[in-house]
């Protein structure tokens, strides 16, 4: 990592939340509040924060193990940790380094990067720093078909292996927060994957959505439908995973349409605000689809108590979002790589005081439901 | 609205009720206590406030609609918004605009305005501003018959199309925080609507009412009974809109004496504290008085999502009290406009994110019930 | 009241629970540790001040009444208000004018009072200001029998009408936050009533029980057992009523032994932490007496609409205690008297509202239970 | 106690949890963190700190008892009160005089104290304070098979009686908090135990283990299994009592292993955040597994009152630790026995108002369950 910036590591960093206050206070305050900031009142996003600590844990007394294994199966690919860098947006508003930084932190951590559609660092440029790790795309369907099937060949060329379909953003969310702050993207960060495509600027832009919503209409016709979403998995050799799934009937769906793998999430608690935790519904839904389709998990991990819990509840894997974010603010790759490690750490230990060996041995009747 | 006072939005406002902390430093302390306060120990007026966080939505991923359509048919009438302004007193004590800022912003905004019998501006000189939107009118029963036929009369003249008729308030509630903070009526402000009728202070006085009730036995006395009110509807013109019904009987009473509709509503936790919040009892009532009489719905109302829910639980409309108030008192007309284009926004891109083109889709299903 | 001192009312007392907010700066720390603190961690003080917040109430619409009676007979007496003021130790400490001050502010309101055995003032100097309003008398049962029948026998001449006899304090409670702010009773206040039994401290003063329970084993031994309940009821012409009950068969208990009435209370949770709020325990005791005892009840009571519940719940009457002390330390004799008569105002506005003409009309339909 | 620092206790604690604020403003921030901090979130810690006010309690209207007997039978020993003093690690960080000073102030008290493996004064110096009271040793299992029976060696040699082997901390807890603050054992202070076995970190050490879980394996390998436990139980004269049970099953199974008393804890929620609290589990496990074996109980205990509910709940007797170790920093000696009196006291004082005259009355139907 010798081009990336150095820092130190806070000494009071005790856990990978602990980046939160870091972060706040190195922000300024608009991108603070963009990254930090849900949508409407912020009830999702309270509720992401408060929704793990209801699910108690079960520890076992004297377990018989001697080592513990978190290797798991996704894609077809071996990941050592149930963990992913989550989608994140313009990744330079945390840190000059951004994707860069985020990229070579996980992988030096055994862990796969999500980028982002809305990158502020090109995907060819970020896949270079590809290493063990397989790297995952995530897609905002654009506007024009054209410019969405070239964002998709281009992943596949330079070696990304999933394609991360978001599906619950075909509008900005109502961020108040970000709003009251006046956020707005700096000049000189931008959506580098999307320059080659100008005069169009993806409904998920950051910015200039204002609470005028002149351009509703526009931004629904141009917004991605179903049969789009089949025809991309019709059409490319990567493995499709859908993103923003909350419903058994749109697991079902995802299922039925060929998807790799769902993603249960609630984007964050950016988008609409009052939908329910990532955590509630994971057990619904894996109990609908069944075992033959992957489950991953994003919203409100914090911990590696929250890994294990949204494991025992069905899932794959878990995203981890903001808390990448936050350690990426306050000491750039440096902060990402103890992040992550952090929280592979709690994880290991988690399971150790739970006597769970490997991750399969992660199953519900290790945690105490609310 | 070149008569009116022009002023400048705060650059933080990002949703309607981000208009209250301009309020409360923009007035002068007993008035604000006045217009936000509540009855007692405003225990309804605190359960108006969370009540609708406790109802979640449902995302409805990929819709495939192209427009978002609001409008209702209400009273007959073309509403191009579910959205009407609430009867609110006194309006001058928020801004010296008062009444005349509101009715023309809220016609700016295609949206209705209920004017109260307290209005500080006549009725006969609100209608003046009516435009496209028609006026309602709201009425409190006065001791003298003869008075409350003429102001009937004067409403039907005026050109408003509907009759408002307020039933919970046949005296004050006992609003603490307003006796507290010694608010009373300024001397240049005044129900214009009454003075034609000296030596008669409606029960509804605004202030006037201290704790000592000795005058308890007079007011009962004076008090509507509902042989008042179908008196009223019998002899009116105008389509009768019963307010303050929170039981299914009182509802299923409205709709044998002929009411063109009900107002499920609390006073904004005004009158009784301890009564329950509108958004519980509308489901209930609903069901009770089938489809075939109009509900509208208020109380605690601060956004687009709120309008949503009170949709899917079973209103034809809201109205909003407070906001409104809120946007005058800081910016005047330019405030309640601009307050009213933010819930208008706001139920829009909710109806866009749940898969909802007209109001008509908003139904139960599309909310999670607590 | 001319030997009184003359005081203003403050001009933002609204309620009579306002009057709380005086009282805490204008006593003495202790004085207002020992008189607003409960025993333990205060669990039992806590829910007596919000358990009254989850019963609702059920507005009556356009009620046909023109006047409200509060009348009831307690006693075979009749009380013009279904409130009495609680039996409070030493009232000199919140205002040198102490129970002659408070008698005198509940006659002028029509109100009974309920004196206390640990009275700083006499039995006797109280009873000289009866008026139109009878006159109770509460009892602590003394360590030497003798001393006992002769207080009654003092109250019975002085012509107190009711015994009231306190059974839920054999020894005080753990009221650490009293003990924290070391209060300890002035050398000039005293229990003027116990003056005559020298060396016989009585086991309920206020002080003089540290946490050192050196004298537990024979304060238990001194305490009083059912037993003499029955002969004192035997013993005396006074209507004996049983206060401290808070079970069914306590209830049943007193009822056999032939008490006039009992009393479901927690002594304002100042004697055993833990135990239920009276309001809770009420109509199940109620459900099990029958009505032909009368229940009075208090713990907690501060507004009309706290009197308006705890009768819709099965209570004859209510006593109320530290409003009063708070009254009568803000203002004196005039604090007392303004404090019983915002309760009396919001009791009658609260029936107003409800449609109750009378106590009777209060059942239990009006509320709404949590 | 003439070796023992002399401190006046302060004037303001009127319950042994009042020791908290001043031994948070007298020790070390890292020391104060180290010892009041939990695991993780501390979720499970703060549960500790809130149950027991879930459960009520149900008072006795003058009981027919002279005297109040707290005796028990732990282990066929006598023991004056159903409360001992829980092991807790290093008492030289709470003060100089750590461990003896405890001890002697528990004895002083008729208290045991149960010795923790991680003193700071070694078991043989301990055991010459040895009074009427009964020692009690707890054991954490040494990596070595050799120093463990070492160390129950000379605990029988010295005069313990009873063995406590902490059965739910094979590793540290992630104790965030603790970490912040960078806590790390002073030089001086030492675990004297464990001073012969050099080269032999305990696992249990309190500081070493950062969050880098470098050595997990390792530690995990050579942490004790169930066959362990059974060992010692057959290889020594002393009575077992296993610690850390928090599930029916693991309470089964200590009874079939021929364990004499299990201890329902959670270790003070320090190890795994969001295990139950004990309280909660208590009444299952006593119900599970009978009364011919011993239940004891800590995490949690801050007042006569908590005592009572855990008797209540099936426990035989409870173990208190942080309330003696306030009591300790704050005046030595002196805090701890004064700490120890108020818990007796408020038991005697709970069980003459619900009215128990001995231990064996406490029974469910004095306390309500939640």
């Amino acid at each position: 990592m010798s081009s990336l910036q150095q820092h130190d590591i806070p000494a009071d960093i005790a856990c990978c939340h602990d980046y939160e206050r870091y972060a706040e206070q190195i922000l300024p305050q608009p991108h603070w509040h963009y990254i930090a900031g849900g949508s409407g009142n912020e009830s999702t996003l309270k509720a992401n924060n408060i929704v793990f600590d209801k699910f108690g844990l079960q520890q076992t007394l004297l377990p018989d193990i001697n080592q513990i294994n978190t290797r798991v199966i996704l894609n077809s690919e071996r990941h050592e940790n149930p963990i992913l860098v989550a989608p994140i947006a313009y990744q330079q508003l945390a840190h000059q380094d951004g994707e860069l930084a985020t990229v070579q932190a996980a992988n030096a951590q055994d862990i796969s990067m999500v980028l982002s559609t809305l990158s502020s660092t090109s995907l060819e440029q970020v896949a270079q720093y590809q290493t063990s790790q397989p790297l995952w795309f995530q897609l905002y369907i654009q506007p024009d078909k054209e410019h969405t099937y070239d964002l998709i060949k281009r992943a596949e060329q330079a070696g990304y292996t999933s394609l991360v379909i978001t599906l619950d953003a075909p509008i900005n969310g109502l961020r108040n927060r970000e709003q009251r702050h006046q956020f707005s993207l700096p000049e000189h960060i931008q959506a580098q994957n999307l320059q080659p495509y100008s005069q169009s600027v993806s409904n998920q832009a950051a910015t200039g959505l204002s609470s005028q919503q002149v351009m509703l209409s526009r931004l629904l016709a141009q917004s991605p439908r179903w049969k789009d979403i089949s025809d991309i998995i019709a059409n490319t050799r990567l493995s499709v995973y859908l993103k923003g799934i909350l419903t058994v009937s749109d697991a079902k769906k995802a299922k039925e349409l060929g998807a790799a793998g769902i993603i249960v999430s609630n984007h964050g608690g950016r988008i609409l605000d009052g939908v329910p935790t990532s955590i509630e519904m994971l057990p619904l839904i894996r109990q609908a689809v069944g075992h033959d389709i992957e489950i991953l998990c994003d919203s409100g991990i914090r911990s590696g108590s929250d890994i294990f819990k949204a494991l025992a509840l069905g899932a794959n894997s878990v995203l981890v979002g903001r808390p990448v974010i936050y350690g990426l603010a306050t000491a750039g790759a440096m902060g990402v790589a103890h992040c992550l490690r952090l929280l592979k750490d709690e994880l290991q230990l988690t399971m150790a005081l739970t006597g769970c060996a490997s991750i399969s041995d992660i199953t519900i009747d290790k945690i105490r439901l609310p």
